[in-house]
């Protein structure tokens, strides 16, 4: 599997989610968020991670992080970091995470969402994700920031991949481990 | 597998532990260390997660997070998270852990520590840690902060897990996101 050439993305979602009362609302930037999953897009040799959010202040935010690593006292302070920083770009919608993805591909991808509830139709296992994944389809795996991605943006995905099943029905992970673990079931190497 | 119980802890070791300059440091906490890695050892049904360090303010600081979460504002707003938090027991070193798993469980645990460098003696693979957790073993699985846990501690331990192979020989997770793939591959449920 060593140099197997993904066509994999990944988009962090903070408008359209759910706040803590079932409303939809736009997220704020959590600047770990960005780090961790830079980070994991590397290690998985994702092509890119996109960001997404319609605040232009939020944008701003989220820009500021990425040039302090790019081309500021990080990219000195920390090469690494700047290797997955790298990957990150801000984008206003999931429309222009689709379209920068079709422009660097040359097709649409299939879009697999991840939610903590599940979701009955259009449910994805993780054998079958990462079969589509490794048949070379270009593939945006989504994830939401709050308390999850609103059924708006849900209802317009290909698939939604089944929920992290843990050992006892707790289901309440930070999108971070959540990613990390659905990272490496779906592109990591097998045991 | 449901409700297979296992005697799993988990410590996350802020000294001794590497500054990026390979010197020998007791690390700050890290909110967000402590929110992540509290809800992974509920996700897994782990028994108990030590913050370890030294630091008498570095403790303080851990224990409010704690109060925080468990008697405070956060307990009301967020019984989720209360039921994570409720797991963390904040200690000076690892010899009182062991101490703490010792009186818990009836013997001193096995100690199984994790490493981005990998090591070449006592290397422990994925498929052979998961057999020992799941054979009823008591174990404790240690996670490192800053750049990773100093040799003097892994010289101590009965195991080193193989580090996370990626797909492309980056290393550079964060403690967060390891922690979530290392909990996942030992004690998750299988695809």
């Amino acid at each position: 599997m060593k140099g197997f050439k993904l066509h994999l993305y990944t988009g962090l979602i903070h408008y359209p989610v759910y706040n803590r009362n079932s409303q939809k609302i736009a997220s704020s930037i959590t600047t770990l968020d960005i780090h961790d999953l830079a980070r994991l897009a590397r290690t998985y040799s994702v092509e890119g991670l996109f960001i997404v959010t319609p605040l232009e202040d939020q944008q701003e935010i989220a820009a500021q992080i990425v040039r302090h690593w790019l081309t500021g006292y990080g990219a000195y302070y920390n090469k690494d970091r700047k290797k997955a920083i790298d990957l990150v770009a801000i984008v206003p919608s999931l429309e222009q995470v689709v379209a920068a993805v079709k422009k660097n591909e040359g097709q649409t991808p299939l879009i697999i969402a991840t939610d903590a509830k599940g979701w009955e139709q259009r449910s994805l296992s993780y054998s079958d994700a990462r079969k589509i994944i490794e048949e070379d389809r270009v593939v945006l795996l989504l994830f939401g920031t709050a308390w999850g991605l609103h059924d708006e943006l849900l209802e317009t995905v290909d698939y939604v991949l089944d929920p992290i099943p843990g050992r006892n029905g707790y289901n309440h992970l930070s999108v971070r481990a959540a990613a990390a673990i659905i990272m490496d079931r779906l592109a990591g190497r097998s045991f």
